[in-house]
């Protein structure tokens, strides 16, 4: 609350963030608003989230990668909707002892990603943390009106599909705070670094929106663990699902790790922080569907079906027994 | 970092949030993302700010007030630029010890402001702050394609206008922080709360954005004091401008307390947090937007003119020489 300046915000602002700022409707972070000119006939889709040091990722982790995974963790809800990248605005709260060094990591971070998923910083406000650094953005997506994907339009019949493999990021947080873990799972070296830069750097699946947008009766990226997630995409369409977990794609890491220690099927599904895209396909849309996706360069993976019963979704394990899982979701709070 | 899970988010959400999900496009929260449908021929006009306890605020201010702020913080934003707002996203990060009646507090006095400013929350994130209480908001407003007024448009013989009164919010603050000024300046009790409610609840200038968007040739919102905010909007505008401080508007509490401390004049033009308009408005456009201030019940003063040099503006004291402030501005980091 001191009334003391520091005269630097601005500067701060034209030496990290400008050059970040590349859309004429930001124009050039100089004025107190950005614009943003939709196409006629676009649906703007917005997502908002946060991530704070101690809460969703270490205080000592690289700036850089702070900086990718807050504006990715909210690009993968855009891939999920069906939407395109637009634009985004940040909020960053920055602790009292931030270093310039850490300033040009967090902006070099977000440019790159930038570059990688083309999209650009339309505005935003530099503060001063309470204690640690705290990372808000904005993401503004685009669709033709009235195409969005939601959680609520699973039908009966639909086949559950998810992109790339799961609980790689919660057995990379796992090992994270026991790295004894990596030796008990019998993990190679770079099995180990797969799983730690899943946690650090979720991977928005930006190139699936189109199939997602022209195939999904129902679509939601997964940030809490497919079981908490799958939950509410059931619970709000008024439908079940049944989930064989056998079929649940894991990367090698991930298998060894489950092969070592069978009860990890838990954190699989329910560790969250996966960002991978969950999505109900009807029948007649799944060759469409799975062509696409190939053509996107995604894997996608069907897990399960859904069920006309307005009950919550069953994990059932190899030998067709209901798994009770010991945490239903990793709910970030 | 605890993969602790609170089971409650949803709840939390569910309870103190949704109620404020007025607009279909917010699906109630109960998606990842929201949607808007701007009518075509829209600009949209983007602003993100953030406020944080110990920093732009008291840890112990009423969580109502702290939830109005924030927002009004952003709408002062779009009123400068003659917009009209269309919706916000919220991203909170509460502190470990939150406790459900400030929360309830938060949320109702949002509720209030929605209602006096006629827009509605459309998606949000909560997660745990590291420490105090962060708020960051997203506000979208709407303007007919290409008519956004901007910071650097302003044009020598272009009449400087503020709305309201300034310096109360600054004031406001000295006072809280040293309450022993209300004597020094011999304020009355009326006096001092107004100074303190200017500080803790500022008044976007909505009304009064329509005749900005008609009139004037650049706009901005003070939020880091006239000296710094005019400094920005001629260095931009490659203009200077001269300010007669005897016409800058004061609130009765704001007279009293300079005729006891004629220095407190410094703090009237660089305190910030006023979050008034400040506009330059062409000589040809000056009955026209004074008209329409008073049709939208919003002061408007005139305090100074624009000048051809591209040199930063000067303020002069009531016998013509250039005061030298003791500060050029309030930046909040």
């Amino acid at each position: 609350m001191s009334p003391a300046t520091r005269p630097h915000e601005d500067e701060l602002v034209a030496r990290y963030f400008r050059p970040l700022a590349t859309d004429p409707g930001a124009f050039r972070l100089g004025d107190d608003c950005a614009t943003l000119s939709p196409p006629d006939g676009t649906d703007l889709v917005l997502k908002t989230d946060a991530v704070a040091a101690g809460i969703h990722f270490f205080a000592d982790d690289p700036w850089d990668l702070v900086a990718k995974k807050a504006l990715r963790v909210n690009l993968s809800d855009l891939a999920a909707k069906g939407a395109r990248p637009l634009g985004y605005l940040l909020s960053i709260a920055l602790p009292a002892d931030w270093r310039e060094d850490q300033l040009a990591a967090f902006s070099r971070g977000l440019a790159e990603d930038q570059a990688a998923f083309d999209v650009s910083l339309l505005g935003g406000d530099t503060i001063r943390s309470p204690d640690g650094l705290v990372v808000s953005i904005t993401v503004l997506g685009g669709l033709p009106r009235d195409t969005i994907v939601r959680r609520g339009g699973a039908r009966p019949g639909d086949v559950l599909y998810v992109s790339g493999t799961l609980g790689d990021s919660a057995l990379g947080l796992a090992l994270r705070l026991d790295p004894t873990k990596a030796d008990a799972w019998s993990l190679s070296s770079d099995e180990r670094d797969h799983l730690a830069r899943r946690y650090l750097l979720p991977e928005p699946r930006l190139p699936l929106a189109e199939a997602v947008r022209r195939h999904a009766s129902a679509s939601m990226d997964i940030s809490d663990g497919l079981g908490l997630d799958l939950t509410r995409m059931t619970r709000v369409s008024k439908v079940t699902a049944t989930v064989e977990t056998a079929r649940l794609p894991l990367s090698t890491a991930a298998r060894r790790a489950l092969g070592a220690d069978a009860e990890l099927i838990g954190r699989i599904v329910g560790g969250g922080d996966d960002y991978e895209i969950l999505a109900a396909i009807p029948p007649s849309a799944v060759a469409g569907f799975e062509a696409e996706a190939r053509a996107a360069g995604v894997a996608v993976t069907p897990v399960g079906t859904v069920g006309a019963a307005d009950t919550p979704p069953s994990f059932l394990a190899p030998d067709g027994t209901a798994l009770v899982l010991g945490t239903s979701g990793f709910a970030h709070f």
